[in-house]
């Protein structure tokens, strides 16, 4: 693929530096019972306390300050009714421009009304990628706003990586970083991050063994988009994308985890950390939990990429 | 009373540098969010995040290191089934002393497990308020513990106290503090605190109309006892204690709140500040959002003050 749609460690500098204004420092969180589970050391990066609940901020926002001047004044459109479209619309309110969302319809109410309260413009489509695409297209020609696409696009990994820089910087050296997994911009942000700031440690992505594509595309070495994915994880649905395959391979290593174990996870840091975060972000305490011999004794660093999940729904029954 | 029964000033003060070794400075959270439903400027001490999982180890952890190196040999003793026994558990192991908590019969069995976690020798009695008594004086006789109670006490007063104490240095100047109440020992504590640190600040109560004593105590201007608690707030059921009236008579206001509103309010707390508070924490959110002339332009500091929560029996049902 052409390289000059892959981020570069500069790209992730600048990020951190453009972002900064805008973005939260997220805390890091320590628990020594969860470290006396695992028998490592755990540092979890607080990112569903980041802006919108989730690190998708941090891309979209570097997204939107990328942007010249007169191209950032005609607007950003995108398609995406979960965190990174609240993000993009959080994220253009920051600069002040109009921000597009194209919505599937019978998308969730909650999320919907999330991504207008940060005032961006919805627009209802056919649930199939054929009418979003279509409809993002007119968008894009009828007003002549700039996509930013959820994860496969330069400067949405090159902001995702932030936040690994960060937990590096504060709470570095880690021997393993562990992060989800999904269309895999958080995933090529945090190989960037790698490159960056600690060469010798390695990545583990977390991937729902109902949504395993990045798994299979690394250990077949292209990409096996043929897939419907069945998981809890709806922050993880999609496919790796190109530039982030591109970034990952030959560099991360997958562990799949079934749902019940990313629930338990997700238990555990509720009860625990007393931190309320999504099934999306639980997955990677679940990777850690599901595969002991590989993390134990190890310095493990561990994005908790988001706590947007719906209360009234939750996984667990009454006891 | 006996006024060497209650905390002064250098009692919080030794407490804050007595327990600095052992508790953990809390963060304080913001958000933006809450600030704008309320129209107030609110911080919040978490201290679901302290060790224990609530402030009651600041109380206990003081009692304990209070002691001289006799007296504490002989180990510490208390009837508590909920988070203070969990606390002076895990006080008594920092100085390496015996602890023994008097429990009823039928006591929830993940609280006591988790005690028993925290090296704490468990003795069930029947659960009437002679029977735990009789058996406290028991122990007491047999080993030599001193009795740690719960709230009615010197230096567990002082020691909670240093909650607040940190919230004013950190974050202060506030207007208003808004603390639950239950027996009284954080409230007390945090009177402390502002007569320390912030002698133009008012404190609030944040009661359960289902507990509603210290409403009509402080209202009556003496210790109205007779009452059977009904309210969700399982840390607030307990009457207010003799030293804890003496030191919030004239001082504090209360508010109270219904079971409804504090379950709204927790999940608020849950869904903006992703944080796993229980409701007795979640109280004092919603006595501000019970009364919003009273807060609106003010900057108030709030203690969410613990986060032990059954996960398996929340109070809101499926969407």
């Amino acid at each position: 693929m052409n390289d000059s749609l892959l981020p570069r460690v500069d790209d992730l500098l600048a990020a951190a530096a453009r972002i900064a204004p805008h973005a939260h420092v997220t805390p890091v969180l320590q628990s020594q019972a969860l470290d006396q589970m695992t028998g490592a050391r755990l540092a979890f990066k607080a990112e569903h306390l980041q802006r919108g609940g989730a690190f998708k901020f941090r891309g979209a926002c570097n997204a939107v300050w990328a942007l010249s001047e007169d191209v950032a004044a005609r607007g950003v459109v995108t398609h995406s009714s979960g965190n990174h479209g609240a993000a993009l619309a959080l994220a253009a309110r920051t600069r002040g421009i109009t921000c597009h969302v194209v919505v599937p319809e019978g998308a969730v109410a909650t999320k919907l009304a999330n991504i207008e309260r940060h005032g961006a413009t919805l627009w209802r489509c056919a649930p199939s990628i054929a009418a979003r695409e279509a409809l993002c297209a007119q968008v894009q020609a009828d007003t002549g706003a700039t996509l930013v696409h959820p994860y496969a696009d330069r400067q949405v990994m090159a902001g995702q990586g932030t936040a690994a820089l960060e937990l590096l910087h504060s709470h570095g050296p880690f021997d393993l970083l562990v992060v989800p997994v999904g269309g895999g911009g958080l995933a090529a942000g945090t190989q960037l991050a790698i490159q960056a700031a600690a060469p010798q440690a390695r990545l583990i992505l977390a991937e729902p063994a109902g949504a395993a594509d990045t798994a299979r595309s690394l250990a077949a070495g292209s990409l096996q988009l043929d897939f419907t994915p069945d998981t809890i994880c709806d922050g993880l649905r999609g496919t790796l994308g190109t530039p982030n395959f591109a970034l990952l391979h030959g560099q991360a290593e997958v562990i799949t985890v079934d749902d019940a174990a990313t629930v338990q996870a997700m238990r555990l840091i509720w009860q625990v950390l007393k931190q309320v975060v999504e099934p999306s972000s639980a997955i990677a305490l679940a990777a850690i939990l599901a595969e002991p011999a590989r993390f134990a004794g190890q310095r493990v660093g561990v994005v908790l990429s988001g706590g947007n999940v719906d209360l009234g729904a939750l996984p667990w029954g009454r006891a």
